[in-house]
């Protein structure tokens, strides 16, 4: 018996993952945590129709889903006005991400992100080699212009960036995102991930050009339809683009029931608009209770605050702990500078009052 | 606007896809398949309390599904007699194959299978570049000697047989598999994909040895627990192979819903044994049919039966083409050779009264 012939990559590919889970986190400190704010969640969740349809189909889960999406695809079509053959459905950004990694990185080819953005991101260009290459955050947003000049500098097959911003919830105009695309560096591909756009302002969002092979947007059903568990994301691009995913993907890899869910959410747009609307609510209940405890909320287009705790990275780190223990589940900024930041997910009116109580009580055992 | 800098592997690689989905073929006939029976699904289904679960976890499907799988893995790991990190659990064996596929195979890398072995697995090992190396079947079955003799040959690092086999539904047992595992060249993994297992008879499956580095098989919700529309497989194996998935697989990739229903589905083991008879009945009925229309059922240890049509491959394509125009979705081997065969799975009652109406009707159509 011996090791298996790993190839060098992975050899050399560390074992660390991009998030812990909560249920991880619960099972370190042996109990549930009373309010699960950490993932950007969302706490609403799906449409009472989308829920009867996936209890519907869940006794046609002997039969695999359509790989071809149909369904799906041509209610995101109409919905978005473009064509099925613009759209990629995968099993979250998540596995979308990864596959456009393998589409254009080999170990060394050229990745652009912002340092503290999306770890995800991250995980997946290092796993296929990618040289990646970050700027910084300015003012808490990420930095177009410096995303554009960095791509161009290093030759970047791939530019990310995230509008609105996770994790700080910044967000740039559609005309900003406008700019950057129309100065992309020749054959860079710049990877917009839009998962949160639907609580974004309106004019936050460019309009949809699915003509320019070298622009991918990612959307999703895990926020504002408040179906994380299912895994139902997508992709909006140009056509050969969105095909040459064909190469790589796991044709049968998606949950019948999520695709029958992610249809029935769609379809309720009233059920959405009232979702925002709570999200909006929560986010205002959330940057009071920071400032009664001075803390000072960030302009947000998401369904999350980040709030300044005013002291560095360390401090930071220690009310997550402290809130953590005391059972309530949030996360915060990695990197230097916007890692003086916790975010706390929109909740439920139960979630804050907990994150009310609980935040003045773990302020005070680390002051 | 310039065409995405795919990579060099990526741009070689075709467009076509392993299967195509009934789904895609009901669009292109126009209707709805009377009896599914082409894809060894279960049409029997998950147990009721596995439903039920499902229902019941639905209105938690804001929630991400806890990446380590804690629960079903637990289950899994007392129902084998094994370790929680002798356990992988993937979106179907589908996703774990690729995976497995990128932990070993860089361009070049030599790799082993059968001439007609399943497609899916080949499509992964080519999205990785694999050179990958076939051996035909003999008297309908895969040959263990030949694939261990040609790894050795080539010098794999992967060697893939299903036990028992798809498409042909043949088997070996289990002292032929630990000999070849005994066998296998120094450092090639043996991807033993036992998707079907459950059906076959005691004696099929060798004991589990997860000390074995070299070994890694493949288990399903897909096929006997009736799921695969839920995307839910696992892999069996020694730790630090079991490990090397964390370096690349989507960690957050399961549908939560799913997570649970499977670990519902494996505690009741009555209602498994119930579709296995079940099954067993569909299959002897199948087989009875096939003779009473001159073709020749080859013994099966899977959900399927495979039956010799006595012509050359032309005409068990065109009844296959044949029998899907009358609403009856069926698939066959794809090699020559095998390709004299057609393979139907296990229906309900109403699917095999439709198939017993409509194979002479569709067998006089092509005679």
């Amino acid at each position: 018996m011996k090791t298996p012939r790993y190839t060098s990559l992975v050899e050399r590919l560390p074992s660390t993952i991009p998030f812990v889970g909560p249920e991880t986190a619960e099972r370190a400190i042996g109990r549930i945590f009373g309010a699960r704010l950490g993932a950007n969640e969302n706490v609403f969740g799906p449409s009472p129709k989308a829920i009867k349809a996936m209890q519907d189909a869940t006794a046609d889960i002997w039969m695999y889903a359509d790989p071809e999406d149909h369904d799906l695809k041509g209610a995101l079509a109409t919905h978005h006005g473009i064509e099925r053959e613009n759209i990629l459905i995968g099993p979250g950004i998540d596995g979308i991400l990864g596959n456009l990694c393998r589409l254009l990185i080999i170990e060394g080819t050229p990745v652009v992100t912002s340092r503290g953005a999306y770890p995800t991101f991250n995980y997946h260009v290092n796993g296929y080699g990618g040289a990646l290459s970050a700027v910084p955050y300015q003012d808490d947003a990420e930095d177009p212009q410096a995303l554009i000049h960095r791509s161009r500098e290093v030759g970047a097959a791939l530019v990310y960036m995230a509008n609105p911003d996770n994790p700080m919830g910044s967000w740039h105009s559609a005309d900003v995102i406008s700019d950057m695309i129309a100065n992309l560096p020749e054959r860079t591909v710049f990877c917009l991930d839009e998962a949160y756009v639907e609580f974004a302002p309106i004019g936050t969002a460019p309009p949809l050009d699915v003509s320019n092979p070298q622009v991918i947007r990612m959307r999703t059903f895990s926020k504002a339809y408040g179906m994380a568990g299912a895994r139902v994301g997508y992709a909006i691009g140009e056509a050969s683009l969105i095909a040459s995913f064909d190469k790589v993907r796991d044709h049968f890899g998606m949950n019948r029931v999520a695709q029958i869910g992610a249809l029935a959410a769609l379809q309720d747009q009233e059920y959405l608009a009232e979702t925002i609307a709570k999200v909006n609510a929560a986010k205002l209940r959330i940057a009071d209770i920071a400032r009664a405890n001075g803390l000072k909320p960030l302009p947000s287009a998401t369904n999350f605050v980040t709030m300044d705790c005013g002291r560095d990275g360390d401090f930071a780190r220690a009310l997550v702990v402290a809130l953590g223990t005391r059972g309530i589940f949030v996360r915060m900024p990695f990197s230097p500078g916007e890692d003086r930041c916790i975010r706390i997910s929109a909740g439920k009116p139960d979630d804050l009052d907990l994150f009310e109580k609980i935040l003045p009580q773990a302020l005070e055992t680390i002051k």
